[in-house]
């Protein structure tokens, strides 16, 4: 049996949503879900106060019980308590992978960086009420009951990582950014416009000399301005690429979508399920 | 005579707008502008190639004809030029001011950091569309004319420097960020939602150990979520100070607005004219 628990560093979910995905659990007799009350809290923008998202995280990444954590929901938040949980880890949670994405990307980030368990860029619970959401959210729970299909195609020999780009240049030159040499870095954006997605673009690609290249994933959602950029996201990603000698290595299959796949970071992607 | 060479590193301005500012500017006799044709080219979002921004820039810039150089406006762009251009300098480039605000800051940031001529943060001639736009761009007429009288009040004994939160965001680490130990640090914010300030504050407060503290300017214009982010921007501010050990001095009179007052980075607003 594959135990996971659920909990919200960022933002909430409700508890229909939660139902929606523990109904297509069940269609996985391996695995168990567990949903941390604190998944329904709100303060604010957030699940429940600083305080209670740090301690509902902690407790599951330290209850020996649970194989997993997944984070329910992205949306922003988890940054304002990275730093204090990956003090409160113990040996528990060495052994555990931990699903997010997006706004969740700050907690993979600091994990990584801390060798602490298995992130795993992949589909969230709250993905559930996007159209077509319940083939997202399947594709995150054959992953946790040890299937490999989800997996981002274009893995290969070379370590990995897999962030939203304001995510990954928020995190940027902070006691949260992992050493990302030698690494194939992907990055996906959403609902940003084109001049920021090229601010971003210098930002991060200044901040990864060393990897072994840039993957480019969905930019979604992009809003219009009062006047055309001039250039599509895979242009601009091929420019700071280049300027800031980065080998650009084409697309990837990831973005805030339903079809975002499954991308464990470093080498743990490859071979027999772990 | 003050003689002011104006080019646009980012977007480009108008003929109207230039010939607006160009008639206000005739109620300062020791003043001269000079608009370079650059600030009317169009390519895509930007005001010309990056090519032209650049070679515009460094001829402004190297003409020692000239006192001041003036960024016609803001709006995403200067990133993609200023480290070229900055090698591009010569001597006669040491000895102007440099005004500009906003995505101007990254040219303004640039400059810090290699000890070129004085950047000052300051209303620019784009300025001049806004409602009450004149009053804006008479500030920094003034101050070019040799006038302190649109100096931010709370400037001090202390050296300084003023940003776009933003921008400062995606300068951090990168080789356009100067040294700003010691430093007050003004920034302000237009047009991002609260839960992105709080993002920036996290990324900004981790980059900037070691400054005498942090004004924060006006944080404006800041759209609606689906969520009220149940803090203000000065909580937001303060939170990130106190996280990561920076003094919180309060507020700061510097904003994407008309009432932007004017910040010479370092000691130099302090005393004679320079």
């Amino acid at each position: 049996m594959a135990r996971v628990a659920i909990c919200a560093p960022s933002r909430a979910i409700t508890e229909e949503m939660a139902d929606r995905v523990l109904a297509l659990a069940s269609d996985y007799p391996g695995l168990e879900l567990q949903f941390h009350p604190q998944c329904f809290l709100t303060d604010g923008h957030f699940a429940g106060s600083d305080a209670q998202r740090r301690a509902a995280l902690a407790e599951c990444a330290n209850d020996p019980a649970f194989d997993s954590v997944w984070a329910a929901r992205g949306g922003y938040g988890a940054v304002r308590i990275v730093e204090d949980v990956l003090g409160d880890l113990g040996q528990a949670a060495q052994d555990k992978r931990y699903l997010a994405y997006s706004d969740g990307g700050t907690l993979l980030a600091g994990l990584y960086r801390h060798g602490i368990g298995q992130p795993v860029h992949a589909p969230m619970p709250a993905d559930i009420a996007r159209d077509g959401g319940e083939g997202a959210v399947r594709r995150s729970l054959a992953y946790l009951a040890g299937e490999h299909a989800g997996l981002e195609p274009g893995l290969d020999s070379r370590p990995v990582v897999a962030f939203n780009l304001m995510t990954l240049a928020m995190v940027c030159g902070t006691p949260l950014m992992p050493d990302l040499s030698g690494h194939v870095v992907m990055v996906e954006e959403v609902a940003e416009h084109l001049y920021a997605i090229d601010r971003l673009f210098f930002h991060v690609t200044a901040h990864l000399g060393g990897i072994a290249g840039l993957r480019l994933g969905r930019v979604g959602d992009v809003p219009e301005n009062d006047i055309d950029f001039g250039q599509a996201a895979p242009q601009i990603a091929r420019h700071w690429c280049e300027r800031h000698g980065i080998r650009f290595l084409g697309e990837a299959d990831i973005g805030h979508d339903v079809a975002n796949k499954i991308v464990p970071f470093g080498l743990a992607g490859r071979g027999a399920a772990q």
